[in-house]
């Protein structure tokens, strides 16, 4: 097996970043539902006020895997460690890439002081939460995602206005 | 009815805002949940680096209700903006309150350019769900909300350094 490294990322990791993305959006059977661009990752990941922070996995000057994360806020327990996407290319799966990503991305919280960490899964994806609770995390079986869209923010306000 | 206003929270609604976070942990089964003190409120919502921001609603000099939220980031539409908790009184419930907190909260995210809305409810709440369905929002079926506290972050970081 290749030595891989763990690092973090970089303004120049953007446009690998971006493609590990895409690839997770294609296996959540979301093709196209990635709005980004390159300099969107640019400027929200390494610009003046980052948005998000993430780790890399990087073989031979290749980008495999990333954790990207940002601080959320409990109002039961204060700050918390979100992990937005956990991502390992397909060609290097079953390396324990993910799970070195995984332990960097906890180690941080702990570091920085955070109380808890979180994140979403899919409830097909059987492996990721078999994984997810082999570390002890819990999957909360009662707590539903709501979302609204720009359009449908557009629509909602629009129509309060009119009454 | 009693006039009631919108308004930003500030520095002395904190200890009203802790008061209303309780209400809601009492009411969705967890009265002991509560970690945080009123001067965690007064420190990360009104101190240098806020983590979060706050409408309260206010019937003569009395906070009845909140919208609290803060910024996430998706990877695949950018930056969005997330409603941590929506809380009326139990004794102001029904006279439109909640909708009000929750115009301002999405008039918000639109003025400031966030692509997205977001919350959580609990799948028992049908009150709740059918409120955010009736203003268009989508409840997401197929997303599990996942957590680590941090006694599993520490106990699961332990274990893997022992091997």
């Amino acid at each position: 097996m290749q030595n891989y490294n763990i690092r973090e990322a970089e303004f120049n990791d953007s446009s690998p970043i971006l493609k590990l993305i895409k690839e997770l959006a294609e296996y959540e059977n979301e093709p196209n539902a990635v709005n980004l661009l390159v300099e969107d990752i640019q400027k929200d990941g390494f610009g003046v006020k980052p948005k998000f922070k993430c780790f890399v996995a990087e073989i031979d000057n290749c980008i495999i895997g990333m954790a990207l994360y940002y601080p959320r806020y409990s109002t039961w327990d204060g700050q918390t460690l979100h992990l937005e996407d956990l991502i390992v290319s397909r060609n290097h799966r079953g390396k324990g890439v993910g799970k070195r990503l995984y332990i960097a991305f906890i180690n941080e919280a702990l570091k920085a002081g955070f109380k808890r960490v979180e994140w979403n899964v899919l409830d097909w994806n059987e492996v990721a939460i078999k994984f997810y609770e082999s570390t002890g995390a819990e999957i909360l079986k009662d707590w539903r995602t709501v979302q609204m869209p720009i359009k449908g923010m557009i629509k909602f306000i629009r129509s309060n206005n009119k009454n």
